[in-house]
Parts: structure tokens; sequence; C-alpha cells
């Protein structure tokens, strides 16, 4: 950090920094990042104009070591400071593709999913169903039939969903392990958009509805109830909340054997925000790690129930770090005394969350790492939107057309939420390591964007 | 309207209104909207309920009649109140598919395109080039290829694309006809996001540029260029911005003249907007016309030019209110004297309007079109995302399991801005018309959320 605070200070591009004293979740660049002769930042041993010149621009270049850092800190943390058993599931929604899947799998983490196509991906990918859990405020019919024939855990969020899936189950006379979603009523300082804790939410079992589900879940013979679920939101630097859901779950984990539910499992959920810019200060995966650990031994001990096994819930702390997105720079106008716009190749196709939650990241000019920053410029899309901003008042060394504008951060929630808008093709990943690069999402041809459109036979033309 | 107001006040749904009252963008539903003996919404003669049974949801619906009715007022009414040539060419950015492109082009309509994909996908509708303006504040050497080997018009935007297109045209030594973009300087009632006609804008040649611009061009043998254009955002309901704006371009048009630049084309953009609610107020799209054709046959008269072709650019307005979106009502969650959440099967990544602009909507429950408006409700998507609403109070009869909910006025930048959030497929697509159903966009499958996924040898399960 020492030297992002530096360069601050100097005028220069953000160089990478020593990985040894980061977690990588704050760290501005992946674990792996250095500068090599050329000038040229190299991520995962690939230098990244290379990686441009090669696979083309946008371009999602995820780093391996970063993330299987991430996935083993997370293992690690968890082992060393809860004397229960534990189990880190990535939370697919921030990336859900097939290599991210064996990676995080390979390193002994479980996965969340949220939808039956994030099901579909990850069993695709080879991953055990024992090891996926099933989100989601508002599943069908069909998604619980195939959780179901899959072998996935149902985390079960309304009341709506437990009848369904009492009857299906009824009617298989095959029993479900299911975890039930409570909504915990903890406010924390995030977006409006992705908190998830307090009461007014879509999501879960509200407080006053607990013993209802409780007594509910208990008649119904195909339902094996396992444990709870709570989750307060994303990007959260403090941990204040997590000290609080640890003591409220482990209170209704109390509860719930008073109803005759005996559950070995409290899912924490994630929530453990990564630096997009200088200023965010997120704790590290070990401290927060510490804090759910040491939280909820404390709860069960207060209310003397014993040690569950602990489940939490991280997806951009994983990922979102180690990833970046090289674009190629385009035009450039200067409005005279307002503001010079530098175009990029991609923008809010390939990263709408600058324009969907005002986000901020961070960015560099690749092929010239060691010039000063000179000039601040607002990085803007292609997209025919003024909206399609990147970055606004990015400070810069003078990007001229053909710099590869590398913009840090884009593991989480990019490629998850990209579209074709402007009928533009979704970019390609590659997977960097040790000097070797790998194709791992295809870039979108023409062809891939008319693949859906049929024309009817009487409207073709003569 | 009459009976909109009178519904809002006896608690009744949205009815359909009276189609020869009114402007296809003044309207809530599409034209051909009514209600069955069955209580059922019928669009396109097709009972909503039904395309549902057969179809599935989430669905877009889009009424052919609509479509062709905004189409022919836009082209006639350009007719009846511009003395010179004009035409309307469809913004395609607010929905680009192939049997959309076929029925404008049927109409007489040309085509505003700002992608290589929009370039592609209206040829692949078998739409002729000279019918196509192709716009893009960072057009990429690959796209102006594409569309010099296409023969569309290229509409420039800045002055690296003047250099490149100089550069490659001399190259073949084969002249490109182009226009030229402008930023008027023109401050109007929007959101930020979709305002472009303001100086502070990253399109077109600023208007100190201009002369600078004007020489250039004239410079380079193989650049023809043929008209000016400015557009000055999206979803206007003021009338005096594209008064301002034909006097702006009239003006520089004469001086295009000046440095012997004899130009036969204006295009003053688009932005007519649609009513999404109640309160929504947009002039009809024959007062819009009539107002830009006046206003620039004024401005020309103060000039002393003549008149050249007129060129507009309508989107929204076109398509905006031909469709409607048919989701199915899952989950109930009541948060005691708070909120109820109605959740349904689809959300923010088949309209992510509402997450990006704050978009409002207006909905009915298709399957009891005449039971009264008894609950407020928050419509909830399915994603996992605090943030995913698709309308905040609706205004509802109980919604219940199984209902039929209906999203009007999703025609425009709904599909064309859809994701795959969350591994979910985007909707199918049917067109109605007198009847009959025919897809022109069909369901994603599951295996069309793997299909650009690569899994490398070496992270492949034993």
């Amino acid at each position: 950090m020492l030297t992002v605070e530096s360069t601050a200070n100097t005028g220069r591009q953000y160089l990478p920094e020593n990985p040894e004293t980061l977690s990588p979740n704050q760290s501005l660049m992946p674990l792996t990042a250095t500068v090599n002769d050329q000038d040229h930042l190299v991520v995962g041993g690939c230098d990244v104009v290379e990686l441009v010149e090669k696979y083309g621009s946008p371009l999602y270049i995820l780093d391996e070591h970063t993330l299987r850092t991430t996935c083993r800190q997370y293992r690690e943390s968890l082992q060393k400071y809860y004397s229960g058993e534990s189990l880190a599931i990535y939370a697919s929604k921030a990336w859900s593709c097939m290599a991210i899947c064996a990676i995080v799998d390979s390193e002994g983490l479980g996965f969340d999913v949220v939808s039956g196509g994030e099901i579909y991906t990850t069993l695709q990918a080879g991953i055990s169903p024992t090891k996926i859990y099933f989100h989601g405020n508002n599943k069908s019919r069909e998604e619980l039939n195939f959780a179901l024939d899959s072998g996935v855990t149902i985390i079960v969020d309304n009341f709506l969903e437990l009848e369904m899936l009492a009857e299906i189950t009824g009617d298989r006379q095959a029993t479900a392990n299911i975890i039930l979603r409570l909504t915990p009523g903890i406010e924390c300082h995030t977006h409006e958009y992705i908190r998830t804790g307090h009461l007014d939410s879509k999501f879960g079992f509200d407080p006053n509805q607990i013993e209802e589900t409780f007594t509910l879940v208990g008649r119904h013979d195909y339902l094996n109830c396992i444990g709870l679920h709570a989750h307060i939101g994303s990007q959260i630097f403090e941990q204040q909340p997590h000290k609080d859901l640890g003591d409220v779950l482990a209170g209704w984990l109390k509860k719930a054997g008073e109803y005759g539910l005996n559950l070995e499992i409290l899912n924490l959920g994630g929530g453990l925000g990564i630096r997009y810019t200088e200023s965010d200060d997120p704790p590290s995966i070990e401290a927060w790690c510490r804090n759910v650990a040491e939280s909820l031994e404390a709860a069960c001990l207060k209310y003397g129930v014993g040690l569950p096994k602990l489940i939490v819930e991280p997806g951009r702390s994983l990922v979102g770090t180690a990833c970046i997105t090289a674009y190629t720079v385009g035009s450039r106008k200067v409005v005279p005394e307002i503001r010079t716009y530098v175009s990029v190749d991609g923008g809010m196709s390939d990263n709408p969350r600058p324009i969907t939650y005002q986000s901020l990241y961070r960015s560099v000019v690749a092929n010239r790492m060691s010039d000063e920053c000179n000039e601040t410029v607002t990085v803007a899309g292609k997209h025919c939107e003024s909206g399609d901003v990147v970055i606004k008042d990015a400070r810069l060394p003078t990007p001229q057309p053909g710099d590869i504008l590398v913009v840090l951060d884009t593991g989480a929630y990019n490629y998850s939420m990209a579209s074709n808008y402007n009928r533009i093709g979704r970019p390609a990943a590659v997977l960097v390591n040790e000097g070797e690069a790998q194709v791992i999402i295809r870039r979108e041809t023409y062809d891939d964007l008319v693949r859906q459109d049929c024309l009817p036979e009487r409207l073709r033309q003569i």
C-alpha cells in the first residue's frame, strides 16, 4: 500500500504493490502484477499488451494465482479461527463460468448458485452437487425439479417455495435437504441496491414468521432442514454487522432446537468488500473470517448451543481483484474548459457497474506504466449513450489512440452482468498463469448476436 | 385517455384505450389491446394468457399493428408538413433484431445503426445498405471497413475517425458518403444518461471545431460529405429544443456552403418520448414531426438556404409502446407495516431500465383485467439483488402466484439492454398480429448460457 500512496503523490500511475503484505481484496492490482522492461503491465507472467495483440480487446484477463490465493485464504482462515467444521462457498453470481467453477472447486470451496443456469454451469464444470447450494427469492417449479434431480441443497426463501417443495418432494417420495433463509433485520452501509439484510427486503422469511416457519418445516416428511442462512449485503467494510448476525443466527439456531429441528449448518452469507479505489479500506480476508468465526463461537457459547458447521458465501472478494479489463483507446474529444473525453472500445455492455451503481474504478495505461499522470480525462465507452462512462475524471498519462487502457478490479459483476447493448459482442476472457494464457470465454461474433433471431417467412424481403 | 383517468379514480386496472384518438406514443397500451370475455388482456388478437401458456414467461409480446402505425405516422407526417424530401430512420439501438428491421423497412423507413453488430443484423434482415446510417463515437477500423464494404453511409463523429476514414478510403481509392455529427450545445430536460446535445458530451464535433472540420473534410478526395447531424437526447416531451436545433443546423448548413460543401441532408436526430405512466405527456408523433418540419423550413428561409432532405431518427417512440412483457407471478412476501413484495419470473436481466435509470412502468394483471386495484405492492424480479425491482408501489388487484403480470411499454431498451445476469436466459419475443403469433426471438436455453465457456483441459475434473 505504500507504493500506491507514494505514486499518488508523485503523479505516477498505480504500480504493482508487494503481494506479500496484502490481502488480495486490499490490493488494486492482481497479486502477480509487475512491469517488464518494455514498461508494460504484466499479469500472471503475461504481457498485457501482447495479450491484446493476440486476443483482441476489450479483454477480461483473469489471474489464476490471485483467485487461488483468495480461495485459500478463506479456507485456511476459517480453519484457523473456527473450532467447528467450516466451508466457504463461492457466490457464483459474481462471475459464473465453467473455468472459474473448476478452479474454485479444486481449492476446496463449494458453490452458492441462484438460478437453474448457474446450477447447470456448475454441474457442466464437473462439480459435485453435494457442494452446491441453491438460492433465490422466486425459484420456478422447473428450477426446483432440476435442483432435486441434481441433488443440490436448496436454500428456501419463502412460504410459497416451502409449499411447492413439500408438494414436489411428496410426489417424488424423496427427501430434500433444505436450509432456511431468514431476514435478520441488520442494517449496513452499502449501496441500497445490494443491501439485503434489512427488514424491507424481498429475500427470506421475515423475523416475525420464524416460529411459523419452523412449525411448518417440521410437519413435512420429505423436507430435511439442515440449517439457517442470512445475508446482509455486498461490498461491506464494517465488521460489526457480521458480529450482530452471528448473534442473531445462533439465537435462532437455539429456537429451532425448541421446535425439534436439530440443525447442523449456519450460513452467514458473504459481503466482504474489495479495494476499487485508494479510498476503499476493506478488512483483510483473514480479519473478516476471524471476526465471523469468533463472533459465532461467542454467540453459540452465549446461547448454549453446540458449534454448527459454519458456511460463508464470498463472491466479490474472491474474484474481484483477480481480473482486469484491457481496452484499446480510440478517439479523444476536448470540450474546451469543460472536459476531455477519451473513448475506449468497450463500456457499459462489458461493465454496467458505473452506470448502474455509479461505481468507481481505477485504471492504468498498460503500455507506458512508468509515465507520469499528467492529464485528467473522462474515460467513455463506445455505446450510443451519454451515461456510458467507464471512469469520470481519471488521472492518467495523456491517453492516445492505440494505448492499452486497463481498468482494475473487474472480476466481480462485470462479465456476469454484461449485455449485448448496441449489438456489441461480449468480450473474451483469458486465464493467465505463469506466462501462459488460455481462453476461458470465447468472444461473441456477429453470428452469435443474431443466433436467437427468427425472421418469419412472410417478413422476408423478396 | 379518458379511460385511463377514469380507471385511476375507480380503482380499476388500466384498460385499453380508444386507439382512434391517440398517437401510439401517447397510449399506455399497444393500439390493438382489448379485453376478451374471459377477462384476459388481448393484444394483436392474441390472448396474453394463452401466449404465456404456449411460449412461457417472461415473454416479450410485440404488436405489429402498433409498430406499423408509428412508422406510418412518422412517414406521413413528415410528408405532410415538410416541403422537401424527408426520411425517418429507425434508431436500432432501441431494439435491433431481424424481424423488427424487416417490418420497419417494409414501411419505408431507413436505419440508424451504432455498431458493426447492428449493421450486420440489418443486412441479415435483407435491408439495402443505402438505407443504413452508421453512428458511433468510437467506431473501430474493422467496423469502418465493414461499413465501407457494405456501402452504408457513415456519420462521422470526431477527428480521429475522419483521419482513419480518409486513410482507409485513400487506400481503397473509393469514395465514401459521410455525414458530420455536430454537438449543438442545446440543453433539454431528460435523464442525464440519455442527454446528448449539451456541450459536455462525448458525441460529435464541438461547435468551435466546425470550421476546422469543414476545411479538413473538403481536403479529402474520397470523402463525400452529404450532410450534417445533431441529436439532443431521448425521452423528451418539450418541443422547443428541436425548434432551436433546426435553427442551429440550418445556420451550419449555410456555413458549410461557404466552405465549398454543398450538403443535401440535415439529420435532426430523434428524442420524442412515450407515455410510460399516466403523468407522462409527450406530444403526438404528428405534432413532433410538424414542429421539426416547420422549424427547419423557417430556419432555412431565415438563412437563405434551400430545403435539405430532412432525416429524423426516432427509436423509443417507434417501438416502445408496441411491446409488453408478460411475467408469471411467484412468491409474495409481506413485511408487516413496511411493504408487500410480489416476485415475478424475470426482472433486471430482461428490463434493466428501472435499476439503471430509476424508470417507472405501469402494469396490469392480464388474467383478471376487470378486477379492482385493491393492493399496493412492490413488483420484484427474481435476481439475487435488492435493486431488482420492476415497479415500486404498483397498484394492482392483489397479485397471486400464477397470475400473469404484464408490464407495459417495454419495446425500447429492454431486450436491447438485456443481460444473462445470474445466468438467466433472455426471454423469447413473439410478434402478434390479427390473432397469429410468431416467434421472432428464441428463448435462451441452459446450453446457450454456456456456449461461450471454454474449460481448459488441465482444469477438467478427473
